[in-house]
């Protein structure tokens, strides 16, 4: 096996993401998308190089010719397209959150455990090259064991109004990539999360019960501390910093720039602005992740980032919600 | 008026600090200086300048060519220099903490008041010439109304045991001054107080109910959100660093190096490291205090960091040590 | 005319590099490639995908349905292929320098000029996104008339000895593409040039008339001055960064990193290294100028970078090579 | 000897910079200070703590108390005094540059020869914390052997017409400076000048036969290269940077810049200026290079920068200046 076979339900944004980068690649054939609507995908280069586009998904399930789905519809459809994938036999690649309730998610992955596929979670943020060196930087043991771990993850605007109705919450929508970032990077299980949280935006957020800013406090098994601070806007830019403070040293990672220019001027000295988009942003990170999900595949090995993984994200999303709710402290294991 | 004429009372490396700096600058003249031990002043500069060296602190006191006290004593003298100094009718500058009982702040303050004597606390930090200008990136309203405000404060290494033991722990000792910063860029006042605090350093600091690795977050009155984090210990540099984020936009201070050459060679591209020294980081900060609060009582305004801004920081270093204690967030109004 | 179809003369590693960026755009379609070995291109995805791979130009040259050429074979056949592409009515993108003789390029430009061809050449920085941005801030106004314009161009190692033998020499190998840069962001002609070079490096360079390292200095039209500072060797990155002073202020474009990660130590605080090979550096230019030209020929527009472009930094070059051995200032109008 | 006594011929900025750090530091005793004109002295803390103020040198050069004279007069005056004061035993601390006649400079340093006292030319920049790192870093060997080395060297604004008038031109009042750190960092002399230079800023220096923008060249002893740019008007700041690149890697001095503060909006992300005045700029190095000439005084050591360095940057001006007037390389060995 030198290539994955592969079919996408779910061409939204994702899934044309995953879908360009597929036919791009020559480790992977992309057979077919699948999608409630397909009109949109009319007239464009996967009409015309992706064999099978259609609204039924058995049509991929079924295809014998298929290693893998991508999961990249929305969150409330995962679970069942997981117990469908596992059933058929494929390897699953599922957009994050799993889901917004843990015994959906519990089912699913027990579903995927008995059944023997493969499960990667759509954490792509493991894999942008910034980030990664951190990793690498702490797992060398450089800066020795973990003290403080900080995350600076901040929106450049809100999302629309429909949107945050369905998001789940900004806890489950946007801190679930942090949640996920802070556990790779400490590699010690979070025992307790505390948040201070507010609607500083107006309210956008508030009228459904949600936050737009907010500091995430963990705890960690390892006696570590991390904290996390959101907001749903940074009109500067998309900010995605990262630091990580141990009893050898501290590594931090910045953020990327439109361009490495910086302009002096009587008036002003003048960088340009970070990164706007996150699919800018984090574009090669998409790449990668895909990337390395088919090389496990192919290879027989362990995909890079678990079901476990996104249970674990999906938690600590609950416990934050929990903490804001309740303004306490949430120990893991209450959830 | 032209110059103020000064004692101090406490000359150990603070109070050396400040004599050297009244020495070299026209407005002030150093009259006098106490302390319980004067052998260590032998020989050197201030002997050969310092018109009264004694052990005796009524000598100043008492002396009425003297219009104002700089206490440097041990903390636990504070409050009652601060007292005789009010009631000798000079003003008075006094270092941080005022002291480690409510009671004893509030009675100093109330004389301090009662006897209209002028009273500084020495926040040295606001008057750092990176800080000030985040300071006043915020009053021009340049990135709005803060929503996050970030504090990382960290000490390169860890004091002596001896002062472990008498340092009222970390929050009153090394914190007091985050505390103080955070209210001094936010202009509100806190309303409440979480810690994740731990021990990451051994047992030195444990063994005093102590801890050496804390985040600390605050929630103010305008509903918007800060988090300091500290250590003990980091071993690349005393890292002081603050972030300012608002609706506008954000403002950072980085930390200062001790230059600005940059080496790149096949191995590495390689920075000079943050300064190290307290007394090298703030120097500049150590002396413009003195000469803002000599301009000060020269000119009869209002110093700019006053008892009551002392007052409140130590309630938060109260209300976090009653926050990490009971694991859960603590109300100013509490204390 | 929505597609521009190719054909590609030469597969070394360039032509390979703009084959596989055409076969990821939909708006190119590549139709052949020939080069006088291609046994090399066996079980590559160019032989599953190129319909045509040749050992035969003629064939390109003479196939009704490709619109243009890419001329990447060996720079003393540019000239050649140049008219005999102009001949068959193609459009043609050729690779720096055009050639290393004046009167070749200048009949071979003669040839376009008539036959009505498009020609552009591959200077690909002139598309970099960074020294793109510093071009669009001179030709904003930003930093008023440029007064001095400075180059950093090091290479982060020699190249092989065969390559050096064949390579013309640093200032028509290397320098040629600071020469076109300086031009671009100049917007003036050189008046003159004069030349510092050493060799540096060993004999490696000295035994093939040919130096490791220069400092080329020019005078523009309009009064101002150029620097250009190379080396073949920087043992610490690929480093190209560019300055432009002016009346109003200064624009710099300093290096890409690796990352952005910085790691401090109590040894060292440490930056990840400037790029190191020049197509990872200048990968996404090497995309945008072969995009910019489809563009242009789609559109029926003029390209950004002509044949006259390649003329003057080759005229630059031949300058340079001349100020060097008499050690004197050369006009340009000597040329 | 545990101090240095010392007389000031020249109450002019630097003077009274110099005279200022003398006042404020015990190892050295301000005796005298010596002007043509006294009058701007009174009501100062010269006058209140100086013991003589006066209009004859010779108050200074006969008081047998004083050890070292600091000649801080207009530069035509350089020399008489060096003589004078050799005659009269005094060390002897000169500003730059020494004259700008090559006859009158090799006569003074003949006699300081002669009479066996101590010169210092105050080439204050060798004493910069930057730049003394990358000192360090050059004789520590980290970037190996010297290869090109890059001086930038822009002041921020013209000086008044008046002082255009008697500075001696560019070459010989401002490049005088990056000459001696040219030659302080390569440590190998300077065999051949090249210089291209423009007036850009109108004819303000034009019309003194002096210019205001300049590109120097310089080719070294030992084979290396030097650049150094030059302009009278960085609108920006003061632009002081340094380069220097080798076989085993580079290193860099960036400016100082007001504050650490980076202000991020939608608009622009900003930092602030590089320091503008140079008393700002190299404040500390004004300090420490008087520091070390006392220490050398009173240590009996060789004192840090001679009159024999002084004498090269010299030559190198009139090299410069030769180079530029027949533009052609000029060898030093012609001067």
């Amino acid at each position: 096996m030198t290539k994955m076979t592969v079919g996408i339900i779910g061409a939204g944004r994702i899934g044309q993401l995953h879908a360009e980068y597929m036919m791009s690649t020559s480790s992977i054939e992309l057979k077919g998308i699948c999608d409630i609507h397909i009109s949109h995908l009319e007239g464009t280069i996967f009409e015309q190089n992706v064999p099978v586009i259609t609204t039924d998904p058995s049509i991929l399930l079924e295809d014998e010719t298929i290693d893998a789905i991508f999961i990249c519809s929305s969150t409330d459809t995962h679970c069942y397209y997981i117990e469908k994938c596992a059933e058929a036999g494929k390897h699953i690649f599922c957009e994050k959150p799993i889901s917004f309730s843990l015994e959906e998610t519990e089912a699913a992955l027990k579903k995927v455990k008995e059944l023997g596929v493969n499960l990667q979670i759509g954490f792509n943020r493991r894999f942008d090259t910034h980030f990664r060196k951190v990793y690498q930087t702490i797992t060398d043991g450089k800066v020795g064991n973990p003290h403080i771990i900080k995350i600076t993850s901040r929106d450049p605007e809100p999302p629309s109004e429909e949107y945050i109705q369905s998001s789940g919450g900004m806890f489950f929508d946007m801190t679930i990539h942090d949640f996920d970032m802070i556990r790779y990077l400490s590699r010690s299980e979070v025992k307790a999360v505390s948040v201070a949280a507010a609607n500083l935006l107006g309210d956008c957020f508030k009228k459904y019960d949600d936050v737009d800013t907010a500091i995430i406090t963990l705890t960690f098994e390892d006696g570590s501390i991390g904290v996390i601070d959101n907001s749903r806007q940074a009109v500067y830019g998309y900010d995605q910093r990262i630091e990580v403070f141990g009893e050898k040293g501290v590594v931090t990672a910045d953020n990327e720039r439109l361009s490495n220019v910086q302009v002096a001027t009587k008036e002003s000295v003048i960088l340009d602005h970070p990164k706007y988009f996150f699919l800018d942003r984090y574009k090669d990170a998409f790449h990668k992740e895909v990337q390395q999900f088919s090389e496990a595949i192919i290879n027989h090995q362990p995909v890079p980032c678990t079901g476990e993984d996104g249970l674990q994200a999906q938690k600590l999303a609950i416990a934050a919600k929990l903490a804001w709710k309740e303004n306490r402290p949430v120990l893991l294991n209450e959830i």
